[in-house]
């Protein structure tokens, strides 16, 4: 079992089992619709959906255990009946949800479940901490993509995550993105992401002196070596790196490249190009890392940094700009009336969904209409964004490979104009709601 | 296995395995220290100290299986005999840490290992990425709960938290931290803490009307019954609150209280206050929740706001002004050397360490001494704050309960001076270097 699996239903909180119970007690077990969705965020211009493979996953083993029942008997909170029905409860829905890779706006259902009542409520909380953090950081990871315009990136964020469980989630959802690679091994085993890393400074300072931990680097891993040269004097570290780079190629092997990992990073890759290409190695790459997001990556390639290619962490790892996103699971039908809240400032859309895209006859993205499921597609919308991923508790179908939602999202974002990409005050891209979505929401 | 266990000895960044193939190779086996600590952070004054816990229950099953050697060994990366070194590995260091609940400053070591190279490096990950949240959540907390001014408060974080990790962690460390309960019902299995929460704006819609659902709620829970007044409109929901809680009275029930969730929370509580008690109903409690943290709380009562006790959201799970820690592990010493990095802007100081603290004669805190492991304790240093937790790889003594380590941080924050605990701009607590521990750095 690794971090990113499915904790059981008491990883909840506790009022999604008092109002259960509440509803149990009144026999209101008519079917539910919850629509999961992001409400507006200033920072961010589109968002990238991951997290769907764990809720299914979540979803088939829905199951309370005795112990966990007998645990919830001894709070003295819940009557026997109540129990003897949670004991006896799994997921029989039926989920609508956006492919993961895709991309979407705010107040676009990520997701639907249609389920009977209690079976609907009691994911909510599950549902929102796994697709919330998946897709908050898929959306941070795609910025960092965009900010190295096509150099090479790969997440080195594991140790500042927010815990094991984000640890791995970032690994995988940056991929989604359009990393290249992490630093962590078990999101390596779990998924087959390439793993990617050589040493840190204690490697370094373990030797007598520098040159001496290249070469023993070099001695093992003669292939794939990459010299971290900051850890006394960066200019000095370039020119031990580049001796240890010409005995290697004497000896008929490549010196993969050299990592800086702190001080002026446009000025220190400059002056390490200069001495690597004045060594005869103009094919050994520059690495970098340190403190990057996608400003500071924005930033560097701008002022002409040298730089081949980028470790992100913990700035990416944790979304530092925006570390959480307003995403929330909302009744929007209950039986056969159509339901919302309506508190001040916080409006939801109520009935269940469909999102049509438009796109232009070349295939860029024109603008988005949220409308009721059963709406004819409106003209021009090639595609509509949510298919059933479940019914009656059963899959539907197996889950598309981590590399074929990879493929999508690079396909979905270059789709997507410049000026949504943009890193600060993106463009608003257009979301209509349809005509009869609208009706609806004047009648209940 | 709950969210916060141990994910084996792969939850690493691959340069920790390529440099213990790289130690094994060039027989490098002498014991190393390394020591884990905080930079200075801008926006906290002070820091808590909290996750050692689940670090020596890692530390105990620290073991690679078989399947796990299996998977390094297709990888193509690592040689037979490493592999067969790392099968057979388990964590014989010894450990000095400071108990979890205490308080600490950047630059204290908050944990020291000393072991075989190799052991001590494979940790390194895994203890960044456990302190680091736990520390950094059981922080935010304290600056939560300082805000209130003694009003309880509730962790209702587990939605958003950065995964389930992180939610299991804020959940122990805020309680750690003076929180009164959680929302999440795990955690309140896993460690005994109060959990809490009643009702959500989908259980309000779920019904005919509003009064139906806080009457239905009051039936199954007559003694525990906190109603949501904001579905529709906040005062007529407290109207709606007041009937319900008057017929519950004349039972001779008692209404909790009620919840407010949106809107004007200090000009809402004073009219809802008033609708209560102008109702006979003085007792009943007002609960608010609204994206708050520790600069909102301090805010609400300033103004006055009627609010009796807190839920504590979101900008909390994943202190949100500072959502990471420059937390880092380092080493200190290898064999009989003392060793440091010394990149520029990033000093570490060489040395197995000791933390002395002085207190003044009411027992106030005075200022710390970061010394040498066997420095002669300054004057005034009524405690040295690490203490021997395992030695070659064993336990010392069992660990402490939940309960004795908030006992602990209850003790400790009363000392400290209110100066280190403003919100914003605290004072700078004085942390000094020994004479030895400072000649110690001249020299490597």
């Amino acid at each position: 079992m690794t971090p990113d699996a499915f904790p059981g239903p008491l990883f909840t909180d506790l009022y999604e089992l008092t109002m259960a119970a509440g509803y149990f007690q009144r026999q209101l077990q008519a079917s539910a619709t919850f629509s999961l969705f992001i409400r507006p965020h200033p920072k961010r211009g589109y968002f990238v959906s991951a997290g769907l493979e764990a809720v299914l996953d979540a979803l088939d083993r829905f199951r309370f255990s005795t112990e966990e029942i007998d645990w919830l008997a001894r709070t003295g909170r819940f009557k026997t009946d109540f129990l003897d029905y949670l004991a006896a409860l799994t997921f029989t829905g039926n989920v609508m949800a956006m492919p993961e890779g895709e991309i979407f706006f705010p107040n676009e259902p990520l997701l639907e479940i249609s389920a009977p009542l209690i079976e609907a409520q009691l994911l909510e909380t599950y549902l929102i901490n796994t697709m919330g953090v998946a897709s908050m950081l898929a959306t941070k990871a795609a910025r960092c993509v965009y900010a190295t315009a096509g150099r090479p990136i790969v997440d080195f964020s594991l140790r500042r995550t927010q815990g094991s469980h984000a640890g791995m989630v970032v690994a995988r959802s940056s991929y989604i993105a359009g990393f290249n690679g992490t630093s962590n091994v078990l999101a390596g085993k779990q998924w087959d992401i390439p793993i990617s890393g050589t040493m840190a400074h204690s490697f370094v300072t373990a030797f007598e002196s520098e040159i001496d931990a290249f070469e023993a680097y070099a001695d093992l891993f003669p292939e794939s070596s990459i010299f971290l040269i900051d850890t006394y004097d960066t200019l000095q570290g370039a020119r031990n790196a580049a001796r240890v780079g010409r005995r290697m190629q004497a000896k008929g092997l490549a010196l993969q490249g050299v990592r800086l990992d702190s001080g002026d990073m446009v000025d220190l890759s400059r002056r390490v190009r200069r001495i690597l290409d004045e060594a005869g190695l103009p094919e050994v790459k520059i690495f970098a890392s340190s403190g990057f997001d996608e400003y500071v990556l924005s930033h560097l390639i701008e002022n002409g940094a040298r730089i081949d290619a980028f470790g992100v962490g913990t700035r990416m790892g944790v979304s530092a700009d925006a570390p959480y996103l307003d995403m929330v699971y909302k009744m929007v039908r209950l039986g056969n009336r159509d339901v919302r809240k309506q508190s001040e400032g916080k409006v939801t859309l109520a009935g269940e969904k469909q999102v049509f895209r438009r796109r232009s006859p070349d295939g860029r993205f024109r603008g988005d209409i949220i409308g009721l499921r059963d709406d004819v597609p409106p003209d021009g919308a090639t595609a509509a964004l949510l298919a059933p991923v479940m019914e009656k508790g059963r899959r539907l179908g197996a889950l598309p490979p981590l590399s074929e939602i990879r493929d999508r999202f690079a396909d979905r974002f270059a789709r997507l104009d410049d000026q949504f990409k943009r890193l600060e005050n993106p463009g608003e891209y257009p979301v209509a709601v349809s005509r009869r979505l609208a009706e609806i929401q004047k009648k209940c």
